[in-house]
């Protein structure tokens, strides 16, 4: 049966602060993406987080960030690649002690935000992220943008990646995400971004900017809980993924 | 052979601060504890300090504090237990992560400053820092001030506890420390300071600020590496012990 | 004409984060506190709450706080008086700023949560914080407790103080607020409430929880904005006092 | 007489941790920039700081920087120049509360490290940080690298410029600082670097790393204070330019 993940980023909520729905979207996916602290969260938001992740027994990421909570982690910062090592440490490790008082287990890491970006981008910073994680353990998976310099350095160094896809982004014929200051960059019509989703999960196929197909294997779709919409299109793509026969489920029945 | 573990708090600088001569002090401790990024160190010097003890040998202890960069953890902070214990949950885990990527283990926890002393006299606040600790692993020993509530919680709930005491200062006739407020508080004679934690350790006694002698036993004694005036006194203690026949033994062979 | 100023604090979103409903209870208000960036708020934040409280024309209050974001400066910090000065002092220039750049002048300062309530019992720091303000700008108002330490401070300098009420707050005979953690602390029957709040206005007193009454003169009564029950409130209370023939002004028109 | 100011990085010390020798150097500049907390510093340091300074006689600056105090404002930051404004104004008002509280002026404010360098080559975003300083007190001198962005967006909009030189670097063709990475950027000869000095005072001319003097107009000098070294070398500079009957004076008395 073919099968496909639902990631979500969760617990973002900082403090007195609130951001998302989480308990409204946990039960629509089977991955989960669970701020650190370093662009969002703090140890109760993680530890709250963990208990509603592990409660509905849906696959447990850490979702470590730059050290930008003013920001929310969407500001590239130029930090080396031995800095963004060991925060992917810490931060990986911050989220492990709660699972592992929880205990559930920890299934992937998947940078956050202007991290993700610039590391999807270059090699030299998505491979200290990759080793950061294979160090602390092998068997971890590391989520990034499918065709992106961080899928390619896990695969070099052997640590399991996921290729995440975005169902309302327009793709470059090299696979690359097209940038959203460009025209087209997200499409808005949400049959074609479904339709698109399920051509992707079933065909390995998306129709690139330039009009022709080019072939992409996902193995998550990355999805939103931060607003009624966003969980009405989560309902919709999971419903629309179901009535073709592919199941939902988490990475780590997948990569 | 009588041992005594030579604790001293490590890895404290931060970005571009410096604080403390950990080069200079590894030599002369048996175990460290590594500050974990709340009111001190960064995790490029939490990598870096778990690196030096490892090749050391001595034995790892996290050391977290309250979320106080300012104040450098030591300004009383009125948190829940539950705040404190997820913030010791979070900081420990990440000074695993470092110490489980550098292959060694984590051997204790030991609260910094205001959360020392607040949980040394708080049974409630001790109670949850103890479980999270346990929580994260029962084997793990909590290191207290001997004779406070953070060693009574431990024991109560069979997390492995160790005593530790100060050389430089005056014990009130119920084993507590005489507030630094009060006259006589620091024992500014090195010899007198080092021939009481001699008999400390020798013979389970001290005389306290009443002139009687109470019982402590000892697990560890605290250290400073912070100038050279305190390099020079744990070098005196330490020849102290020896020459008494003592041993400096990480608390891993001692609790 | 009487006249009472209605004060809520505003500016508390935080990066990506929003708290509270400024818009909306705006126009229902004479003054506002806007935080400083310690306990809540962010320069864009700032410069944005300044902007739409001179548009409105209501009086614009600092509201420093504990440099404490993750726990919204609710809790207790034990920081000396002269750190306490000096993050006051700080705090008020930063939203001087803003309010400068944007060509309107601060009317008061109001500590925040944990701040406040410290100051509002510990003569050295609310002396302390007096003293910050005095030293700025003598002409400012300091906004505390009616019958705290924090408007005895001031008055013992001669930096003018404004009296603040809780309309929802149980008095005790000495004219301190009845702790929350006391039986009948908070007054949940909003007809009371108002009834109290114009009597404090027109009369000058107020019963107490042993069912006396007593004096008490207040300046300005503190509402929330926060939630849609919170703006309710404040349009009652509003109302109530333009049904009694009382004015609702900014502290500058009375103090 | 000719007149030239040097300019200090000062106050940079943050809680617990020490950076710099500010006692030392100040005696020998003209001028100072005072971290202002988002990268270095605290209100406490700022308070000293601002003492000493105003101790001295010497001209005060605010040296804001990227709210980055793990990498001490030096790693490049994606902020928007609306972010950027607004953290100038936020950092500039907090500093102007201490010096006003002393009774001193600030007279120009240099950004710091990152932001410094950034905006000397991105005119959207010096020019946000000029109007920044321009809305707060157009009188205020902005400090730029001489021919930089920063000081062609101050021109610009008629805020006083300061155009900044350093001794010990090498000069592009266009009167750019060549690149740190680049061979030769670094001038490790003091001699040399002084009589480079001495010549731009006095000739307004400088070589160029292509052989060909091109015109440089100082007006600040760029020294450094937080070791021995550095100390040595601006002790030599002052010499030498007194030497020549060059009078080392605040910016104040310059632009």
């Amino acid at each position: 049966m073919t099968k496909i993940d639902l990631n979500c980023d969760l617990g973002e909520s900082f403090g007195a602060y609130t951001i998302g729905m989480d308990e409204k979207v946990i039960p629509l996916i089977s991955s989960c993406n669970i701020a650190c602290g370093f662009h969002a969260s703090d140890p109760l938001v993680m530890e709250k987080t963990v208990a509603m992740a592990k409660e509905a027994g849906i696959g447990i990421g850490a979702h470590p960030g730059y050290p930008d909570l003013m920001g929310f982690g969407r500001r590239n910062m130029n930090v080396s690649p031995a800095e963004a090592g060991a925060y992917i440490t810490y931060q990986l490790g911050a989220l492990y002690a709660f699972a592992k008082s929880a205990g559930v287990k920890i299934q992937h890491v998947k940078p956050h935000g202007a991290l993700y970006n610039m590391a999807g981008k270059d090699y030299k910073l998505a491979l200290a992220i990759a080793k950061a994680v294979q160090a602390f353990d092998p068997e971890l998976i590391l989520m990034g943008l499918s065709g992106s310099e961080s899928v390619r350095a896990a695969e070099d160094i052997g640590l399991p990646a996921a290729k995440e896809v975005f169902a309302d982004r327009a793709y470059m014929p090299d696979g690359s995400l097209m940038p959203r200051n460009m025209e087209g960059a997200v499409i808005h019509d949400e049959k074609l971004a479904i339709s698109r989703v399920i051509r992707m999960v079933k065909e390995h196929k998306v129709t690139a900017a330039d009009g022709n197909d080019i072939e992409i294997v996902p193995d998550s779709i990355c999805v939103h809980g931060d607003n009624v919409k966003a969980l009405e299109f989560v309902t919709s793509i999971r419903a629309a993924l179901e009535a073709e026969g592919i199941a939902v489920a988490p990475l780590s029945e997948i990569v």
